[in-house]
């Protein structure tokens, strides 16, 4: 099933780890309401890059708790609340298709999706609700206030170009966060030197910013027809991204840029003209530059932690997330 | 600010604790993203009849660890569950007053609501996550899965009249599971005797059945111009009651009728001619008595506990939750 993922060392370390979790995802959906199974399997039936789940994983290894059940807990935990992020941010968003797949709201309805999230992440939170270590708990419920957070900063912000930092700001709430508390969760949970349990936030932290902007690059590159792909949708919704806030500094002419860029209702003619401009500005490249600063200030997190295979895995995966294409 | 409510005894030995939870809601916005803070000023602002949390506070008086901070936690969590799972049905049922108040979905967007709901129910579980027994934790979980297959059960019934217990099951998971929780949680971490436990569990699912057969009683009596008042609501929905049941069962030409009270987009006259059948039929009285029969029930459990003033206040509120006329 990750066979079509470019198959890295980093899944080899954890390959039981992540089928226990992908049965355990598969079997979310037992015994509820029919409705609720159904979603379910439709969710699960075909998992994505399970990146998180694998940070989960290798970073519990750097405790003497790796291994244990109470890690694959945190690790389909963490899955259900970004999976619950996912459904309701597609109905929010409109979004008909993820990752190829229709979506909840597409195949059943907005009521529905509304619903399925509310349940996955009342799944996720008592699977939570098990785990020894209250701080790991409470991290959870954080990490949901910080995608909330992000999210809401999406829906109420007014139509205006943000700057660098409140960009930075937006996409730690909605993305680095979670990526935070897989990695640093599991080291605690694990019972991992504080050191290292510190060292692994940081990494997590800065492996989801970069993680973000490459999403945002990626929405801005690539040819419209590529399989699976769809390209400017940030500009069609009015989403301003840092490619974008980097081609708008350059601008002379910056301030109709920006209105065109946040503008809503474009037709597709101006988001390819706008696509064009945020491509000859350089701001696309000097985006990858700074996700690649992320990715760097990722590895050198890694230096405080035993140079063992896992923290290879890690590295490995700080440079897949720069490198991907999709 | 309870004023307003018929004040019966059954408030006045918790009224310090009502206090105490009614300056926690308000400071739940506290600190968080303006919307949200602004959207939790207006659900908090104006608080309903309390009911759940004085059952917290009641049935805790039946274990040692009365009156302790974690009561209020837990109680805080339901009232917090119960508002989150109120903030996403109004966008399902694209409501826009509740309780004279008008709902978030109408005030900011269905965008913002889900958003706020999701924010509440992390703040439930976070309070949850902290108190010192799992199986509480576990308990508060199970509410949200029942709220959720109750809900789901309404958004994804083909419209069909249900049976009686068909009803009651759907009845039981959306609204008695709360109160169950409510009961049985407060009892469970005040160390009360599992006997005691039991009853109050018992007690609380009875009182809530009861609690929901009359609000669906209400919907169908009275007269549509008084204050606050809005007869008629889930004919209008094509949403089956347990009083429409009834006349169903009574009527002679069933099928019609049944066809008439499921169908959606009815024009007001027919809904004042449905609910004239209805009342004719004796479908109203029908489900009072059935009502008053949980009512009963839940007294019943009542006699398994001590007798104390904690019991009377009990009693209390299951006789205002069948009597009550809103």
């Amino acid at each position: 099933m990750r066979a079509a993922q470019p198959r890295g060392s980093f899944y080899a370390l954890v390959e039981d780890d992540l089928e226990e979790l992908t049965r355990r995802l598969q079997d979310v959906g037992r015994g509820a309401h029919p409705t609720f199974a159904a979603a379910s399997a439709h969710l699960f039936g075909s998992p994505g890059k399970l990146l998180r789940p694998t940070l989960v994983f290798l970073s519990s290894r750097f405790g003497p708790g790796a291994r244990s059940r109470m890690i694959v807990d945190l690790a389909v935990s963490l899955e259900l609340v970004h999976t619950a992020s996912l459904v309701h941010d597609d109905i929010v968003d409109e979004a008909e298709v993820r990752r190829n797949v229709p979506t909840v709201n597409a195949v059943w309805s907005d009521d529905v999706a509304l619903i399925v999230g509310d349940y996955l992440f009342a799944k996720a939170y008592a699977l939570a609700a098990v785990l020894p270590k209250p701080e790991v708990i409470a991290m959870v419920a954080q990490t949901v206030f910080a995608l909330c957070d992000g999210e809401l900063t999406e829906v109420a912000a007014p139509s205006t170009m943000p700057t660098e930092a409140q960009y930075l700001e937006r996409i730690e709430l909605k993305t680095a966060s979670l990526y935070a508390a897989c990695c640093q969760g599991a080291a605690l949970l694990a019972e991992a030197d504080p050191e290292h349990v510190a060292a692994l936030g940081a990494y997590g932290t800065n492996i989801g910013l970069a993680f973000q902007i490459t999403d945002d690059v990626l929405d801005l590159v690539g040819e419209e027809d590529d399989l699976g792909k769809e390209v400017g949708r940030d500009l069609a919704e009015g989403m301003p991204t840092l490619p974008m806030i980097y081609a708008v500094e350059r601008d002379g002419e910056a301030t109709s840029l920006a209105a065109r860029i946040v503008a809503a209702d474009k037709d597709p003619a101006e988001i390819r003209e706008l696509i064009a401009a945020i491509r000859a500005s350089g701001g696309v490249q000097r985006a990858q530059e700074r996700a690649r600063r992320s990715r760097d200030e990722a590895v050198a997190a890694l230096d405080r932690l035993p140079a063992t295979r896992e923290r290879e895995a890690l590295r490995a995966i700080a440079d897949f997330i720069v490198s991907r294409e999709r």
